[in-house]
């Protein structure tokens, strides 16, 4: 016995979501089709408009469904900035310091090789014609301190060693507020030999 | 600083379904805007499909697109015998214990006033019509064994007092390959007062 063929396209369908598993499939149909028909059928619209509207931010790559995002769009930003992000959320992050005005360059990932994620899928080729282009003076590689972060971080200073543009790792050591004793030793290593007087 | 208006509309329109919150949203529209364009799209088209075309099988409330659902339309089925459950799932479940071959009805939930969700919602009057109507001897209440599905089994109980039917209750006690000292009070309590000579 199974359930109808159209529910069990619509289970089949919902699994494509990230963390959505057989049961939460499921769940998630019958939730749908018994609660709320409306929602259902404005996420379809919403998802058939948004997939064939959104791209990337012809700068950054940000996604929009404008040419440039609001930012590579703005009058008052600082052009001769430029922060490398993983994930459009880091942007986020980075923003809500309210400590950095210039503009940003999203990779969208970190390299990959065995997902099949290079240079190339990260844009790396754009970002360097970019600093080439533009009048860039400072980039500043905010890619995640995990070890694919780093090596991101690496691929890119080695991509524009012949480049007049200065480089710079966001700095990593202990974080505001935390204790020393409950900060883990890779972290502290990093705090330690990263130390600057004072 | 925001999302674009398209992507932040993505966001609020996914947190419609049940377990995703603001970060799984952004998490799931980022996903499928990245990498998988074809599978949001289809997706898109099911939803609209089921949500128009799904509804429920005229006897037992069953969610599928056709008149009749597969089970009610089998003519191997034992009409005399109709077993009662909550959610389209717990057919799945009678079904798989491979022990019964009767007809079912779909309450799709339970009795809960503070919801909203009396008799009416569960399609009651249709389950009293549906004995009456048809040659039905034996009802068998299977919903869950918690507050909610005793008080809709007591409630189903008394709508068919008058009717010649005869209404039974599934057993409820210690799992089989369940441990005695594993299987909570209430449970053992239900076993010991449910007890069979035997």
């Amino acid at each position: 016995m199974q359930f109808s063929p159209l529910v069990s396209e619509l289970v089949d369908a919902l699994r494509i979501l990230p963390g959505v598993g057989p049961k939460s499939a499921q769940r998630m149909a019958f939730h749908l089709l018994e609660r709320n028909r409306d929602g259902a059928l404005k996420l379809a619209g919403v998802l058939e408009r948004a997939m064939r509207d959104v791209r990337h931010c012809r700068d950054c790559r940000m996604l929009t469904e404008a040419e440039l995002c609001s930012i590579c769009a703005s009058q008052n930003r600082d052009r001769s900035l430029l922060c490398v992000v993983e994930n459009p959320v880091d942007v986020f992050a980075v923003e809500q310091s309210s400590s950095y005005r210039g503009l940003y360059f999203v990779l969208m990932g970190h390299l990959s090789p065995l997902d099949g994620i290079g240079p190339n899928e990260l844009g790396i080729p754009l970002l360097v014609e970019r600093v080439a282009a533009t009048g860039v003076k400072e980039l500043i590689v905010a890619t995640n301190p995990t070890v694919e972060g780093e090596a991101t971080a690496h691929y890119i200073r080695e991509a524009l060693r012949e480049r007049a543009v200065a480089v710079s790792r966001i700095a990593h050591g202990v974080p505001m507020g935390g204790e020393l004793e409950f900060v883990d030793g890779n972290t502290l290593a990093r705090a330690l030999s990263g130390r600057r007087s004072i």
